[in-house]
């Protein structure tokens, strides 16, 4: 089975990067060396950060990077170029003449900071130019959102990534379960990204599960044999218990239903209370059948709820726990109450507010498809062509490129924490720990700041020379470097609400680069 | 190549459904019979309709549907299960047994409509559920925005999907550029879209292929033979006409990149004219090119806008281009003007409203991440188990869903139009031409009409009778079937600003037999 999607051949790209490639190539400049930037302009969520992510996808695209015939009879058909010999170049083309430099995936990153850069022919840099961005802009939205849900639940609680169902396409969904995996997301509901990638994977029962169960007959054997070996009628104890409690109004096609999963996983047995009456029915079904368990000497995981006013529901259902713990002097207090149904951050928030009783919280519309911004502006823009630098201007100042080949550094000040990325021209002296540095905004003259290095960190990294020339690294690591960046960053970048902007500056010899090619290159605007 | 995605296996599935199927198994009721409705409950960007898609691809999914050994292998080693016979029974497992009913893909669909219905073995058709949702929710998400955007251009305007880059995932984008079209969009820029579906692919230039022409120096030979045979130096007139109109401040390097690409496409010359000043640099050097082209005996296609203010760029630019016309005395009106950059259904609305000067539109981000909505909450509910209906209740009327088997028939009036779809138990008589029929609400005991169909089409049908029976139907006569419908249907229900609601409803025996379940399953609310 393959471990990549099918669909990631150079073949996903925009039809304009192959009229350009041809248009290069008559020309007889694809060969020229050209340098390209992947960054993007703006924070994704109101925040002040992202995480960038799906650098590893890029890398193993690149290496499959070759078109097959079948690429190039379709291509011959619909370019309608008579000059047979752009499809033998094409033919021949892959990464090996590219290199490609990028911060570390998992990084927390800024606008503008080049996330990659593409060094190599003209051409085949144009090409990559599409599938790159898809395989980057996706991957880093949702590793973002997820590291905003992690934020919001706290890190003691557990999240599980449910979105399959809603997700934009399967790809859609495998992506947004790695990539929230990445963010900060414990486990995922889809099997695909579990076996794919060893994320964990979690689930329980859903509703029909309980309706296809009218009552005890649907019990084909209701005997379990307990950690002490004996054979015990689970069914049996669970309705004790039910008369002992005084449930005796509950569905009992559902507690049959409960009975009939616990049979099938004692050991991790969690029920889902909502489908007929969380209070009256769901939640005392499932302690009917937790007892019985208890009893037998098994320790149920706890409650699913995912309708209604998780709030209340979910602090009842702590309460209940408790009466009942008291009324059987036994202890409770390891139940779990999972809660889903349409979270959000803001409903995360919410919830903290009003003293939440959930442990572990499902999501999956809003986090995978990223409803609060479904898309992240990533760009990939030309910096250098044969050898001379390049701008991008735009009426729009935040359309502007910074031009020519960077290398980023993050700077560290006294408390420990990042205060700042710095660009700095490849070749240039990098700053230095204890060293004075004058930092300017890029783009405006007025913003400019002096600081003092207690530690750099050089972010821009040679990541693949005509080959891979860095190791692999597994979602699990990337995840752990996520987690451990997030706490090492002043809070009040992260923060959903009036984060603090973290700055971005270039040296003082970069913006007077930048500065003198755009004054060649601009226009003086007339008006009237 | 793969003409699917490799990742839709039936490892595409949420954990839960496997742990659900194996509790089904062990308790002996995994092969009882159960039936099961995928439908939406409320329509996508507040609308009134939906489009129906993703069908083929399910059909094509049920064929492939079997676990392989590396599934089977990783199942058993996460599930911890010790009945190594529920695995005997997974490997064996495939869509022999299921039947699938749904209406075309492509119709026209309302909220309650089941868009397809399932039925076999209780734990096959439970497996099925989050791939099908999976399949289902983001095409007709996307298919319903395109037919949204289609609408707000008008008929006659093209439509080009661009959103590759921005796409959620590699699928998400694959997926937005078959269902765009199928919504009624004329091509996409994705090439691989293109080669899988047959969807005319469509592109020309970016900005970065402007930059990296410095000036002339960088054009190999400017000589281009025209229709006539003869050649001539297409720089060489291009340069005299940017004497003749006084373009002589325009940007050398973006004339020779237009020139460049002319050469490379001399029938097929559109250019993006927005890298450095468009009214003052892109737009002359394009006409220096074009009329060049012309003179020649070649026929240029016309203009890119990619930013700023398309409304007056597009007047502006079709003044400049009639001016021209004037000043050489030769017809212009054959060139069109692509604008690109941001669009979405109310920036169409707004165009309007302002007469634009655009023929051909290039829609990314907002089309294919469906920014308004990007998800649609397609369900999958057990209606029937074992025979007998079920109905899943909810303090929310809205999440109650219809039991039993059903059929939808759409019932038209005098003037032609669809006036309401009505849901008819499988085996009930269906409503007949000419015949008084009682419509009620599902829910609502006082919304009752009486209608007498002029015509009465059936909308669901078999396609899947433990194989498909029927044939596959391609992405242009889906396209063909949607543009069909939406010229057939009263334009108050498709308008964006307050559309008249579509009646959806059940037979008086249908409501009877909803409300006595309702009745039997729900408990009395007690207060307090």
């Amino acid at each position: 089975m393959l471990t990549y999607n099918s669909f990631a051949s150079p073949m996903l790209t925009d039809y304009y990067q192959l009229t350009m490639a041809y248009s290069y190539w008559r020309n007889k400049i694809h060969d020229k060396p050209a340098v390209f930037d992947l960054f993007f302009r703006e924070n994704p969520f109101l925040g002040e950060f992202a995480i960038f992510a799906g650098l590893e996808e890029v890398l193993s695209f690149l290496e499959r990077y070759r078109f097959e015939d079948e690429h190039i009879d379709y291509l011959c058909s619909k370019m309608n170029i008579r000059d047979e010999d752009f499809f033998k170049w094409l033919a021949g083309v892959d990464a090996s003449k590219v290199r490609l430099y990028a911060i570390d995936e998992g990084t927390i990153s800024f606008p503008n900071i080049p996330l990659i850069r593409v060094e190599g022919p003209l051409a085949v840099c144009q090409l990559l130019e599409s599938p790159l961005l898809n395989l980057v802009n996706f991957p880093s939205l949702v590793a973002t959102n997820a590291s905003r849900f992690r934020i919001a639940a706290g890190r003691e609680k557990r999240l599980i990534e449910f979105g399959l169902r809603r997700a934009q396409g399967i790809d859609g969904a495998v992506s947004a379960s790695r990539y929230s995996y990445i963010g900060g997301f414990e486990s995922t509901s889809n099997v695909l990204a579990g076996m794919l990638f060893g994320i964990p994977v979690a689930g329980t029962h859903a509703h029909s599960y309980v309706q296809a169960f009218k009552g005890p007959g649907d019990i084909s054997n209701p005997m379990i044999c307990g950690p002490d070996g004996r054979q015990s009628n689970l069914l049996e104890i669970s309705m004790e218990i039910r008369k002992e409690l005084n449930f005796e109004n509950t569905n009992l096609g559902e507690l049959s239903a409960f009975v009939a999963y616990a049979l099938s996983y004692p050991d991790s047995f969690l029920a889902l209370v909502d489908t007929y009456d969380t209070l009256r029915s769901g939640i005392p079904n499932f302690l009917c059948v937790a007892l019985a368990l208890i009893k037998l000497g098994f320790k149920p995981i706890g409650i699913r709820i995912d309708s209604g006013d998780l709030a209340h529901l979910s602090k009842t259902a702590r309460k209940m726990f408790v009466d009942t713990s008291l009324f059987y002097e036994i202890d409770l207090s390891f139940l779990k109450i999972v809660a889903s149904n349409n979270i959000n951050e803001e409903v995360l928030y919410s919830l903290n507010s009003q003293g939440h009783q959930i442990d572990i919280f499902g999501i999956g519309t809003h986090l995978v498809t990223c409803q609060a911004q479904p898309a992240l502006g990533g760009v990939y823009k030309l910096v250098e062509a044969d050898g001379q630098p390049r701008i991008k201007i735009s009426q729009d100042l935040g359309k502007v490129t910074i031009p020519g080949r960077k290398d980023v550094y993050r700077i560290y000040g006294r408390e420990g924490y990042p205060v700042l990325d710095l660009m700095v021209l490849t070749g240039d002296a990098p700053p230095e720990k204890g060293e004075k540095v004058m930092c300017r905004h890029p783009f405006n003259e007025i913003k400019r700041a002096v600081v003092v290095p207690e530690r750099v960190e050089p972010l821009t990294r040679l990541y693949w020379d005509g080959r891979r020339v860095k190791e692999k690294r597994s979602c699990h690591e990337i995840r752990e470097f996520v987690l451990k960046q997030l706490s090492g960053m002043r809070s009040d970048h992260l923060r959903a609400l009036n984060p603090t902007p973290y700055k971005i500056s270039v040296t003082r010899n970069l913006y007077g680069f930048i500065h003198d090619l755009w004054a060649a290159e601009a226009p003086v605007t007339e008006l009237g």
